[in-house]
């Protein structure tokens, strides 16, 4: 361990705000303490309900985390904040990015769902290669149809979005022989990716591919991104998996490249809103798999993971070293 | 190439059986033709339909090959036949095997799977610890019930059978990081598996198992192996794929089992009988996903994988050399 490394002793003011809502993701004080301990910093920690918040305790701390942020109670109280940390990866709920003290910063979990993002990727690009969504409409309607396809490997993946999530898929994508195209804002070499194209090189990269993944934030430039233009210039036979935002991709259009045979097929995990209402076209939608927001998530270590990178970062903060994962107000993630 | 391996000049005749039932299997003179010179083998060969025998050159044949068999025409008519070979991997419907010549043999294209089992076999895991048969369930009934797992890499997997489909999903399963026993007759160790038990032996791996995977042949061994005594037995949550023959396990005792949550899943490739009719309570068994026996073919180059074999042991044969995937009539594959 480097000298930078060593554990910090210092005390801390810690507010946690949790969300009935969230129930499966809501943080306790043992649970921030035992995080906090393992860097050396001992602290008041105050966990509360979004339902009733505890002003006092807000406006004392430097350090909140949280599944996700209430602006307006922290705009008007969390005027010693120093760094707000997001148990979550996607933080586009959290944008405009205006409601924390001016010299304080938004940081998220990006990263932590590598393991389980990965083998959801992989999953649904196997199961749009065998046929899997057609085949259970087929079950729904009690026909027996068999479809051959080819083998998966080396057939061409596009992966929109180079984060922790489309890394995680890229590389399962890569083990099982698929060739893997990145897309990014910068285009920048990531490992797990043959290649990264740039934002500005999608359409090109997009028409070569045989499956899409989609695992973007979700930004004022990716909104609407798979619009029905682009996913009428996907290769016919295309396949589609969203691990993004519901926001990202046109839904209506999907399902009607779906029924002219265009697509595939579309695994999903992402709407807009969630819960998917029990009323939406998609539920019946021939060819169109759902499944309920759990692509990404573990139900052991999940908050534990997350709160490894509060802790490593309220070290860093206290060390004054440079903080992991920090959103860009500009880029929104 | 060494000289045992160098090509045969002979002239050879070949009687060819197709099936109008079977088409995507049938076999062209010319794909018999091309398989054949590739070892230096020419003849007369002879493709009919079974509907239309052509019973002349059927008695003059050394060597048949075909989709499947029609066991009482050959019988009476195949009399000079020494090598029938099988496009197929499993030869269930060959059985008794009494209607060849004493000192004919029956060959199988064991091994033109693997690709294609491989990633359905993968494919079907993941889903399983995905819970994906129980979100299937839950889109037919319009439910958003999230499900939230761990990840898949460090759990056990059972697959009955190590032959040519067995042993490609044992190594995509041990490449996602599972743990992979195999269970066969002999307990002979095999590539890509952890362990290898003998059948003697499967109560007891089995009791070890997060998903077991049925890929053996159907033999009187193996007709009824997972009995509702035997799922009963499984650890509470296991899940099942089955990528053998429909007479290997009872799913009237799987679908009580999936009722009861004692099974997380089944994923099913193979039925008895087939197409599985219309009416068979398994297409509306919640947690059951039923696919048209499509795991382990592909379009592409099926047959010719399945000639190729036919071909090296023709050639084989007329080198006086032992012959690649000889069926056993006493174990029946």
């Amino acid at each position: 361990m480097s000298e930078r490394e060593a554990k910090v002793k210092a005390q801390v003011k810690v507010y946690v705000e949790n969300y009935n809502r969230d129930r499966q993701y809501s943080i306790s004080h043992e649970q921030v303490e035992r995080c906090l301990a393992a860097v050396g910093v001992t602290g008041e920690i105050t966990p509360a309900w979004h339902e009733e918040p505890d002003l006092k305790a807000l406006a004392d701390a430097q350090f909140l985390v949280a599944p996700r942020f209430n602006p307006s109670l922290i705009a008007q109280h969390g005027k010693a904040l120093k760094l707000a940390h997001c148990i979550n990866a996607g933080v586009e709920r959290c944008m405009p990015l205006d409601w924390l003290p001016h010299d304080a910063v938004l940081t998220n979990s990006s990263g932590i769902h590598a393991a389980k993002a990965a083998e959801y990727g992989l999953m649904a690009l196997l199961m749009l290669n065998t046929r899997m969504p057609r085949f259970a409409t087929d079950q729904g309607g009690q026909r027996w149809q068999p479809v051959y396809s080819t083998p998966m490997a080396g057939k061409r993946v596009v992966i929109v979005g180079t984060g922790g999530v489309g890394s995680a898929v890229a590389k399962a994508a890569r083990g099982a022989a698929l060739h893997v195209t990145g897309v990014s804002r910068s285009g920048v070499p990531v490992d797990g990716f043959h290649a990264v194209a740039t934002s500005h090189e999608l359409d090109n990269v997009l028409a070569q591919a045989d499956f899409v993944v989609l695992a973007c934030p979700l930004t004022n430039q990716t909104h609407g991104l798979m619009s029905r233009a682009r996913l009428k210039s996907l290769k016919p036979g295309c396949g589609i998996v969203n691990l993004a935002r519901g926001g990202v991709i046109d839904y209506v259009a999907t399902a009607d490249l779906l029924a002219s045979g265009h697509l595939s097929g579309c695994i999903a995990d992402v709407f807009d809103p969630e819960p998917l209402p029990w009323n939406s076209f998609l539920w019946t939608t021939p060819g169109f798999c759902v499944t309920p927001h759990i692509s990404c998530d573990s139900p052991a270590g999940y908050v534990e993971a997350g709160l490894a990178i509060f802790a490593n970062n309220v070290q860093r903060f206290l060390q004054g070293r440079e903080l992991l994962n920090v959103v860009d107000a500009r880029h929104q993630y």
